[in-house]
């Protein structure tokens, strides 16, 4: 696996961010937490994804590894395929799942504050893996539990363990992370996995990224090519999937919505040139590999699932193991004995540049402007002249009163 | 019990269905599933019996059977008694449960198709128990599945578990599927589980019905008197349930839903007469027994409850014991080794009958109309000139071009 | 701990009710079950807190309690902390879990009734926890269940493991039941949990109690001071928590719901008041301890939460701690073979008072009203010529015709 190269300067602004929340903990016993998969360094990924290899190899090793363990799955709304794949990895570490599927059967519809349901679950369960419509959410429920809290995605935030999956399957196919050729192909704009593998991917050498989207759903800037650039990863730009699959060793696929177009023409003129069907793999590489966080609709059709590219079906194979690996480590890892300091410290927000904000947040889906009882708080953006919530990321017009 | 007599009469047609379904697998690893309870011959019926009487006895035997298996309950509707019932199965072999209880807290939402999750939920799970509104989903769910599907109830379809309960709770009462007089009375023409029922003992030697019902909810005629009459199988219609009573071995009751009826005096004049109540019973055998799949609503009176010919209580333990014989002989038995080759091969629609569709379903509650990536596909109805859809098995007007 | 002192006369007439329902069992294997604080008797209320506090200490010596066995939470309204502390609780004792979170996943949307109900889940697991909208409805699977079931809260009636928590707590925190001055402040008027603690504290020798609340929130009469002053409980009432503050061993915080005020000036007026801050606590005893049933909105600030006397979150754990012992007791205990009789037998209601009633109920909120298979009971309110619903307890104008 390639070195670690760059964590300071992917996607410009993100340093502040590594280090602020590398080690979100909460005061209580100082557990580690997943909340962005910048959270996570180099060798941590390198040692996770070797960790899910030898479970791939020796499920029977890791049968017990949590026995007398309890998973909180705290699902404020629903995603099945995330929820079962941290159940089936709990459950082949021997250990034993409780939570909701949906707040509608949780007492979030009588409103009680993430805060406050993170320290009652950690009465509960010994980990916690929650999903959230809010932006920030598991930050707060990590900040205030007792025991880990992994990040199941918070609105169209973070992901992170979908982030691992995909690692994990283009390492398993590829025997490498550094050196290849990516294409990301559909909606770049609003994609969140697809933003949160192009960070974790910029840290190898060598990488080079195709971006493959129509001109309304490219690449935002502040990910761009010139972002990019400064970390060194060479960027494509094109609208044309068949131009760019030639050259491709991973190619990975997200739907278009309709309702992302404005122009319902544009729309019409382009939906079928990113829909991946076998006859259009003619021109690929025989060792490329087709991801898809799924599930998918129609983008990739039915009839390249036999193909040996596909692995997509493997990748869901792979977020199990990646889970298994994630969840026997924080829970019997060395992480937590690594000495690591704590280095936020929401009452004082003293350290590490994390500042009190001026008001709430503006972001409507940010979990510090829905709950009165959170502090607002925020960081300053590396090299520039802005402030980030330190909750949902988004950019924060002024600060100072 | 009874030596198999004739599978290939039974309602005309069935023959097609269990030639053509028997050994629907997963092209992944050939597993077995159960969709239709005519999937299932009768010596397997009868080792399935055989196993659940064992384990009924001998429960502490089986208590590791399936340690460290996992089902999934895929349940697209809510159906709670039969949901905690393969739960109950998988913890009392060892095993453990994942899945969801209503469509509206899974991916279904999102629009996943039914292909899809089963090819998804064969990385988290060992075995899976379906319940779906659209007729044919399970069937389509084990055709795309690398582990073995159950159908828990598709539409009224099939609910396979439900006639092998049944039969289960007959054989314990009275040691013999064959040889016994069985009344089926209330609503019998859109009673589903009463047409699998019929189709399930017409199978065995000296067998007689009597179909109690008002006029309008008579048993449809192709599973009706002529059809069984073929299979050596005695009927009687009678629309007085009072006057079926004394001869009865075994009485299937069901509800009568005051909406079927059209004329809602008939309904007022009838709706009395099949409700049992104890002072019914004095005229019936000592050592009837009388079933029902539950929930009952008004249609069997609290105070038959005690009688020693209630055992609608029994058929839920039966149930259970039933569901456990089923996993632990998918999961552990001896039928995947059993030599049958998979004989239903949708790619080519080539073996076996099964024929390209002109054209989609016209049933709107299959899943092949509901879902436009499945293949329409037919086969040719025994001994007439007529097709049927190969996933709901509703008649179909035409299919050549 | 106290000795027992008094349990016929708490608030007048629950005398009945401790005989009535503290053996309410089934026919079928007269198992135990938990239904109101006051099944339980002093004597085995310490012995529930002996045994919590022994797996407290000792949670390795209860990790296979309950091997092999089966906790069925049945859930017909979310509550996610209860459930989710029952279902660590069975965990912890090495059980396992199945059931609903909502009536809408169930078979209670297709109108089966809470009797069958009991009957089918006793198939399926060995013990039941029941949450449920109607008072009395847990009465009613009590009666109809081969297993036991605790009562996870029916409607504004009951909640005694909330209460065996609050009890707990106190315990762990003060070494005693007895010779406690405790503050109850908020809604008192309909607050459940505040009704049964209170009850259940009025057994023991020098209690203290001072009812803190707005004057249209005031404790009802018939558990109010000259009630309770019949036991030997002192009583004060004030409005003004500031002006309690100063004396409490104890305070129980409830919410104070704006709907509750039918003049919202006072509604404004007084709530602030009944907001526990950090500052009050400047006055309070430095070992007081704060008690919440949670979920709290905002009548205790997030600021109180890092100050010793807040037990809150405390309580959470113990409420874990506290149904393992009930579940433990309950399945393995020694309560069954307690030689106590069965005094309830519903179908002749011939035994301790309890009669039939000349009509339904008349609270729409009770089991009895809603259900129509259900016998309407009652009995009669000690020493007075009153009569209570035998299933809710609320008063019943006339019985006999």
């Amino acid at each position: 696996m390639a070195a670690e190269k760059n964590t300071q300067t992917v996607a410009g602004d993100t340093a502040g961010n590594a280090a602020g929340k590398l080690t979100a903990r909460s005061a209580a016993n100082a557990s580690r937490s997943l909340i962005d998969i910048l959270d996570l360094n180099v060798a941590e990924i390198e040692q996770l994804i070797a960790r899910a290899v030898d479970i791939a190899d020796n499920p029977e090793k890791y049968s017990r590894a949590c026995a007398g363990k309890k998973l909180a799955t705290l699902f404020y709304e629903p995603s099945t395929r995330t929820r079962l794949s941290f159940e089936a990895a709990m459950y082949e570490l021997g250990g034993n799942v409780l939570g909701f599927s949906q707040a509608g059967s949780s007492s979030a519809t009588k409103g009680e504050s993430v805060a406050d349901t993170a320290k009652v679950v950690s009465c509960y369960a010994d980990i916690v893996a929650m999903r959230h419509p809010y932006e920030g959410a598991p930050l707060v429920a990590a900040l205030n539990a007792s025991v880990p809290v992994i990040n199941a995605g918070d609105g169209g935030h973070n992901h992170p363990t979908q982030t691992l999956t995909d690692l994990l399957t283009i390492f398993r196919r590829k025997g490498r992370l550094g050196g290849l050729t990516i294409g990301f192909c559909g909606d770049l704009k609003y994609g969140r996995t697809v933003h949160s593998l192009v960070r974790a991917l910029a840290r190898y050498e060598g990488v080079k990224m195709v971006f493959i989207s129509p001109a309304e759903l490219r690449m935002p800037d502040y990910i761009g090519a010139d972002e990019l650039g400064k970390c060194g990863v060479e960027v494509l730009e094109t609208e044309s999937l068949d131009e760019a699959l030639p050259h491709l060793d991973v190619l990975y696929m997200t739907r278009i919505q309709q309702e992302r177009f404005k122009d319902q023409n544009e729309y019409l003129r382009l939906k079928d040139s990113y829909i991946l069907r076998r006859e259009k793999l003619a021109t690929a590489k025989p060792d490329m590999c087709i991801l898809h966080p799924l599930p998918r609709v129609n983008e990739i059709a039915v009839d390249v699932d036999d193909d040996p590219r596909a692995c997509y079906f493997e990748q869901v194979l792979n977020g199990k193991y990646i889970r298994m690996a994630l969840i026997n480590e924080l829970l019997n890892g060395g992480w937590v004995q690594a000495g690591v300091e704590p280095v936020v410290d929401v009452e004082s927000a003293s350290s590490v540049q994390i500042e009190q904000a001026q008001g709430k947040c503006g972001n409507t889906q940010c979990i510090s402007a829905a709950e009165p009882s959170i502090a607002p708080l925020v960081r300053p953006v590396t090299e520039k002249s802005q402030y980030r919530c330190f909750y949902c990321e988004s950019l924060v017009e002024s600060v100072k009163s």
